[in-house]
């Protein structure tokens, strides 16, 4: 018996806590497994009843005969835990536990988590939950859940499948979908996550047959390593992984809490993980439900996007006979940075009104995905949608598939229209937000990276420009000059710090654009120190700071960012995960609006921005260092020049 | 005959270019009309027919006897014209024209437009259209349009009515609406609004009795004027004006197109518009379906945001007994800066798990809407919306009705939940996104700002720093030095610039911080000038812009932002309609994030925020000269200093 299908397919099903009382929580698992049509065997297990709503009862998971695949527990108390334990003498292979007080009840509750599982391990039984709302199968007619969405009559069976860290969202993606005849194949609530994970569960459904498109609905990484093993695999098996994630809005008190270095708060750094891994992320939750067709069997479009080309963006051909319904779409799409295909007239929108007939209508259809300057394209289709669903979809159905993203959009309510177009597993949106989300999130797919291995090394008792330096950094040129001479054979203009002070410029330790010597010996008594650092002054086109931290959530991050206030003001950064190739440190630089004024932005002076995305990538390897011993860094700042990259300050913050 | 009634409704209706073929298009109003249980009589006009769908036709609009109060026209060719022809004859006090080829349709149809406007107006006939889809009135079961959604067998009466620059969207709304139980009054498709223009007819519907809420569906804004006064007239009547706008993107467009000083494009504008005339403005079609019972009956939030004070975000109870879906809400809200209300164990969502009763669950959100810490409150429902609608639905139906906004949001799919709701007038969202959408619109909502009057003037042949001066500007010390001895009063450090000569930096024009005679009579000979400007140098804490534009669609704008290449950069500016009070100036120096650096920011000497709030007031008097002169003018850079403010250099553009 495989994890997989103990969990999705299990022959017998015991449910520790089945209430006979068919209106309660606690019985819908039972009721729902039946109303669904689970072939197996249910087992209720509940210490007072001998029968529960038709079935054979027993007092003890102990007690019930024969084979038991899957456990279900929604008892309280330390019923999680004797339930463990029978799982074990047992040897079910999975338990799936509904009960709560465990991770998400405080310290105590965390504790008891702790100590569940570690007990599980021992005995061999994998756990799904805490606070998990079960799993459904659709296609395998299992709702083992208490979802209470699952009073649905009919469960809509297709091939997308989700995980999802809110049990309610499972009803809401479900009940959703099943209005428009959008369908499922799995379907997981993975509550606290204290043994099977989203990784695990991605893992799993990478190699379900049933699965072509994996839906993650998140509140949190709790298992990045895992999850970006598994979105790899999905992708090397042509299943794209979509995310919905909560916590962008957390961004902001991120980044009041942390310093102008750690810019990145963790929905930033959740990004760039989902990037690295090549899943894709949507705004919407009307995305997630819909999106699934437009993914599935598709690969991340191959748009050249070298920095400093003439960089094209996406462009989608929009066909419609309704222009204001296609121009909503369109308007969404332009704040996306999405172009549209002209039309031959040059309009943004290609009218067919013409296209009398669907083998016409189709043929412009095909046309469109066949033509190299097009990238995708969107019908959008007015009232016809609601009186003739038929006769509305024919075209959009007519059309060869391609790899190219296909979908439509209708302007009137048209669940029937929406349906039909799902049968086919082609793309319908109802709303122009959640069309245009959806293409946008598509063309920032990626494919995954691939893991980057090796090792780096620093000298790590130098001061802090010298191991970046170390690391291939272009750092400023600085000495330690002493009393009573302060002789050092830095070339001038140089600056001069007092050392060992935080905030030097506030307490008045800092001198800058000593021109020479002379000066220099005049200016350095005034500080009253034993010894200063005296640096070459360095004069740019503009500064860059370049960041380093070990998210807590997604583990080695790259930032880059405007210099000065900017990055703070205007979040004005890109994020990678760490390390960086130099392509990829140029591409973050392109992206920093603030650097336009290295890029060459009304005839200003171009910076070196190859020397700075080399500066990046080496900086980057920070991730690389055995142990992974840095909790932050920063080079701040970095002044870019026209003929190179110099780091002046840096600081570098140690994991406690 | 009012226009309104003649409108809406009329006692007979002529629909001139009829078809006989029940499929076409031309057929639609006629069968509309009967299905839709039009009272009136209806009268098809067709050279060929006697007889239409079982009416007696006539061949033309001279020949139908008794009296019309609404013609419809949708014959192509000179039937428009020739059926102007009659209804002047005949006294007809409207015409809707479905017929296109004028405006919309190039040079030659714009012409053909003009000269049919012209003619209406000598004949004393009001125009809809053309390119209008017409009109309907669902309680007085007028249908009169050839929108096809209407072969709807019932139409959902209620008090909310649309305006829209698309016809398409009638159907959009109308049918969006009807899913969930959402009834409308009036809808009028505008089309090119030759005469008849959505200013005009917000006006007539402040008046209509069977109005509540009006929305618009806009591509442009076309009659700003008569719009604001609508809008301002509306709000006097107690009726809320919510606009969807398209052409947002295109902010990127016209920013791309015009100088770093006239940085607004025209949307920016359009929202400063809105906002002047008390017009809520949504982002998302679905909202704009959803939102009227949120604001019907209610008033702008009286959240007071001062610049300066600490100001409060506006603060949302949420309550649920379903964390995924509420959060789903909640993080929403936090991208617009919208809080909520913590829970008394401080969590962000208020769970009601424990409110059992439908009694208890309505006195919290009683208490709720009374806690005057809270300026609103949502109640996001889970799977009892889907199954259980009128438990669901109950205790917010109990809530008692405040000024503060209200509403629900449904976790899985419950259209009879969201049409319990609507049927009482309570607020019922879809999706968590348009849900945070109308939420953020009702905060933002101001009252109308009275018109501003009075005239300004300026000393027009005076260079433009002595007419900014004469406005109450505070401008750089300068003086005109000639050869030979190029004499001056301006104290130094100076500049010296030569002077009609554009872009004078790059022209080698320039020389800064002049430290005293000596070195100016050296340097201003390499200038090789008959005569300079000589001016002082400044120097502060930060620059600022300042820009006026008489926007094309909604007239004077004035704009700060945040100096140097940030603004266009980031697209960091604040725009309002000019002139404005100081008061006013104040708030918008505050939206501005790079002028955080001037506000107190990180330590950082504060600038005289009050004397550049004053600067900026006083250069939007430029709105008030007579005439309107000017097309655009702007001072770059203002410079801020800790105690005051400079104009150092600046432009006027007058209109051609």
């Amino acid at each position: 018996m495989t994890l997989a299908r103990a969990l999705f397919a299990p022959r017998a099903v015991a449910l520790v806590g089945a209430s006979g009382d068919a209106a309660r929580n606690t019985a819908r698992p039972q009721r729902f497994l039946r109303k669904h049509g689970y072939a197996g065997r249910i087992v209720p297990v509940n210490p007072g009843r001998t029968e529960i709503l038709g079935e054979r009862a027993y007092p003890s998971l102990a007690d019930v005969p024969g084979e038991i695949d899957h456990v279900f527990v929604m008892a309280p108390g330390d019923a999680t835990e004797r339930a463990l334990e029978d799982c074990g003498k047992r040897s079910v292979p999975v338990m799936s536990v509904y009960s709560d007080g465990f991770a998400e009840a405080g310290a105590e509750g965390a504790a008891r988590q702790q100590r569940l599982v570690a007990r599980a391990r021992e005995l061999g039984v994998r756990i799904l939950g805490p606070n998990s709302m079960g799993v459904v199968n659709v296609p395998g007619r299992l709702a083992l859940t208490v979802n209470a969405v699952l009073e649905m009559d009919v469960l809509p069976a297709g091939s997308t499948s989700i995980v999802s860290q809110s049990g309610t969202m499972l009803g809401t993606v479900l009940s959703r979908g099943a209005a428009r005849g959008l369908g499922f194949a799995r379907m997981v609530s993975v509550g606290n996550e204290c043994d099977l994970g989203v990784g695990e569960l991605v893992d799993l459904l990478a190699d379900d047959a049933d699965t072509r498109v994996i839906l993650l609905f998140l509140e949190t990484v709790r298992d990045a390593a895992r999850l970006a093993d598994a979105a790899r695999k999905a992708h090397a098996a042509g299943k794209p992984v979509v995310a919905f994630k909560l916590g962008r809005s957390a961004l902001g008190e991120a980044l009041a809490k942390s310093h102008t270095g750690a810019l990145a708060g963790t929905d930033a750094a959740v990004d760039a993980f989902f990037r690295d891994c090549g899943i894709l992320r949507v705004e919407m939750l009307e995305t997630l439900v819909e999106i699934a067709p437009l993914v599935a069997g598709r690969k991340p479009a191959a748009l050249a996007r070298p920095l400093g080309t003439l960089e094209r963006a996406p462009r989608i051909a929009v066909v419609t006979t309704t222009g204001g319904g296609a121009a909503s779409v369109v308007d969404r799409l332009g704040l996306y940075g999405i172009e549209t295909l002209p039309s031959e007239s040059g309009a943004p929108i290609i009218d067919l009104t013409m296209a009398a007939t669907p083998e016409k209508y189709a043929a412009v259809l095909d046309a469109l995905l066949a033509n190299p300057e097009c990238d995708g394209v969107l019908a959008a289709v007015g009232s016809s949608a609601m009186f003739h669903p038929q006769l509305a979809v024919e075209p959009i159905l007519r059309a060869h598939r391609t790899a190219k993203p296909f979908a439509a959009f209708f302007t009137p309510h048209a669940d029937r229209s929406l349906a039909l177009l799902a049968e086919k597993g082609v793309a319908g949106f109802r709303t122009p937000e959640a069309c245009a989300d959806a293409f946008h999130a598509f063309f920032e797919w990626r494919a995954p990276r691939p893991p980057v291995t090796g090792t780096a090394a620093w000298p790590a008792d130098a001061p802090v420009l010298e191991r970046f330096a170390s690391l291939g950094v272009p750092v400023v040129q600085s000495a330690i000059a002493r009393a009573p001479d302060f002789a050092h054979v830095v070339p001038y203009p140089v600056a001069a710090k007092i050392t060992g002070v935080l905030h030097k410029t506030e307490a008045g330790g800092v001198i800058l654009d000593i021109a020479d010597a002379a000066e220099f010996a005049t200016k350095v008594k005034r500080l009253n120190a034993g010894a200063v650092e005296v640096q070459r002054m360095e004069r740019g086109l503009a500064e860059a700071i370049v960041g380093y931290r070990d998210d807590p959530l997604v583990g080695p991050t790259v930032l880059v960012g405007a210099g000065g206030t900017l990055a703070e003001i205007y979040k004005d950064y890109a994020l990678r995960v760490a390390p960086v190739s130099v392509e990829e440190a140029e591409e973050m630089i392109g992206e920093v609006k603030g650097l336009a004024v290295i890029r060459g932005y009304r005839n200003l002076p171009r910076g070196n921005v190859r020397q700075l995305a080399e500066a990046v990538a080496a900086f980057s390897r920070i991730a690389l260092l055995p142990g992974r011993p840095v909790a932050e860094a920063e080079i701040n700042p970095m002044i870019v020049k026209r003929d190179g990259v110099v780091a002046v300050d840096g600081l570098v913050v140690m994991k406690e």
